[in-house]
């Protein structure tokens, strides 16, 4: 599933062949939370060049449900999309987002933040629901500890993660082993007048572990060995980008690369600001998502090139290959340029700094829709580069 | 600056010639209040095949305002649209929108609905802020009686509004006189590195008068009657769309039409929905705009077609030719069809109604752009479909 095609010291350029397509390492996923990456449509990812989305499974396991999503054949037919799918398991919503919820071995209760019902989700379910979104990689259902947790909450989630894992790893294959019809990829789905092609899950899916054990060295020793023991298709480090100082995720996500089998894929959890993608980069990780590009521009702040990327010398760690453009300033009232002199989007290619500020300051939705193009543009072509830059050595 | 193509009984095809390009007619105008179709971009109005947009001088008056236009080179260069915008004279929205309003012989004072400031439009400051805007279609600031006057108001608006009239068309030629470095066409508008055609105000821009007189033919009669002594290279029926009975006003569109000059054009402001843009077609009106399209994709409401709309007979007024779709209610939950399987938007081209409702139900911007293209797609095509009906005969 993973190819690893070349590495520069620590950072490496490979392929992901995954049921709905190849996806180039490294990787960002811009994130389709509810089945839409916000303002954009499934046409609109594939032109600003993304190749992966990510979705989340508990805001899909609310709405439109188990059920709903099975009746709807998938998320790929949903929403039109024929390219891969990572989704998330739930663990982290669930924490962040329900208004009550209660971890026992068995799951977590949690109460939906829609509407107040009572769900039970367990690794079962997790796995469940993510083979009906039709996912090309599964997340394990982990135990999330809070960012300033005791070593001791820190242990036992990861603890607990472990055994999830196991179990996510055989309700998985179970899943898989219960369907042979489903043995061979095929194409009967249509949507709207289009054909979406479906693999089925026991062709090419791929279930990834989490590691767990906040900062601490030996924790995640102990989680990553237990994982590699399970065996899955990927790594993922998660726990991180959660409010601990940026030498310790840095530190944490070293040590961790360093202990990974070299033929499977990382995946960073969440993060971050585009010189921490750049770092982790060079330490080894291969995957990505993060909410900035998106959350960020709906807010007006953009991520803008200060100079031509082409020439950014990446092993370098840098740190100032890029500026802030708040928008909605003053700065920007009767600014021709567009926002971001570097970039190829259909954003900056077509709109001025001017009339972006004038969309945000009389609240047209199309302002949002205008920034959040560019910002994801940004981080796409990022890794655009970083995968370049290290193609030529 | 207009020609009538051909006729078909009284339904007009013709071609308008504007400062930015040329408007085949019958027409409808997307209408971009505040600088932009809500949810759309300049290059997506092009993509739907809309070839003049609609914006409001009393929002633009508000922001970014008549000094701030200036500095920004106008509403084409800002907006980043290249072809011919018409702009209504802020007259109907000092009523429908601010908080409290005045009218006098001079203008309207009334409180802005932002930051309740004050402001005086007179009929000057309106060509003024027009010819800021850069329209390629100028409308007279006009006195607007409400839906339910008694016969003495309506009458004091169309005379005040006769009145006005003259002074917008020497405040208009003024404006133009005096600037005679304007006198030729420009290219020197460069904005996020694409060229803006600019086009001076005194080169081809239009002036357009507005009928008024509610319901009653001889203040029909009078107010037209003045309007073409003053002389305008456009007539406007306004007053009509605001509650009155829908044979009154087809009775008084036709009663107008019937009387108006035929070398110019004929824009009915406001109206309607699509069986009502029809029958005035078929009256003799050429031009259009209308919020329903735009307002019910916002709340999910699609015209869909009910045949293949090249095999309708427009000539018999016919009403059945369409159907409302509500994709958020629960016939659409499971539909793998496209909204309207006679559209050929990127929108029905590309999303099942189980999509579109999904995203409603999930509170997705992306739902309200979807909608929005589809249902200006509709009325675009309503228009095309009239054309042709028109050259065929």
């Amino acid at each position: 599933m993973f190819e690893l095609v070349n590495k520069y010291e620590k950072a490496r350029r490979g392929t992901l062949t995954l049921a709905h397509g190849v996806v180039e390492t490294p990787c960002f996923m811009p994130i389709a939370t509810k089945g839409a990456v916000k303002t954009l449509s499934a046409a609109d990812m594939a032109a600003l060049g993304a190749s992966i989305l990510l979705s989340n499974t508990y805001h899909l396991l609310l709405r439109p449900g188990l059920e709903n999503m099975k009746k709807l054949g998938g998320l790929h037919k949903l929403m039109g999309w024929n390219g891969p799918i990572l989704t998330d398991s739930g663990g982290y919503q669930v924490f962040s987002l329900s208004k009550m919820n209660k971890t026992i071995e068995e799951g977590v209760v949690f109460q939906s933040h829609i509407d107040g019902s009572r769900v039970n989700l367990t690794p079962e379910l997790s796995m469940e629901m993510q083979r009906a979104i039709g996912s090309d990689i599964v997340m394990q259902f982990d135990d999330v500890a809070a960012g300033d947790s005791p070593r001791e909450r820190y242990e036992e989630a990861m603890e607990r993660s472990l055994r999830w894992a196991a179990r996510c790893r055989e309700s998985f294959d179970r899943l898989r082993q219960g369907h042979p019809e489903e043995a061979q990829p095929t194409k009967d789905l249509v949507c709207a007048g289009r054909e979406i092609l479906r693999f089925a899950l026991d062709d090419r899916s791929a279930l990834f572990g989490i590691i767990q054990g906040g900062t601490h060295e030996d924790l995640r020793q102990r989680s990553l060995e237990g994982l590699v023991e399970i065996g899955f298709d990927g790594y993922a480090i998660g726990g991180l980008s959660v409010g601990e100082k940026r030498e310790d995720a840095y530190r944490i996500t070293e040590f961790v690369c360093d202990k990974l089998p070299e033929d499977k894929p990382r995946y960073f959890m969440g993060g971050g600001m585009p010189e921490e993608i750049v770092h982790y980069v060079n330490s080894g990780v291969d995957m990505f998502d993060c909410v900035l590009p998106t959350r960020n521009a709906r807010h007006g702040s953009l991520f803008v090139w200060a100079q031509d990327p082409s020439t950014i010398d990446w092993a370098s760690n840098p740190t100032d290959f890029y500026k802030k453009l708040n928008v909605t300033s003053e700065a920007s009232q009767f600014s021709d340029a567009p926002p971001d002199a570097f970039c190829d989007c259909s954003t900056c290619t077509t709109t001025s700094q001017a009339y972006l500020r004038h969309l945000f300051s009389v609240g047209e939705i199309l302002a949002m829709r205008l920034a959040t193009i560019h910002n994801l543009r940004f981080y796409l072509r990022l890794m655009q580069e970083l995968r370049l830059y290290t193609a030529k050595r």
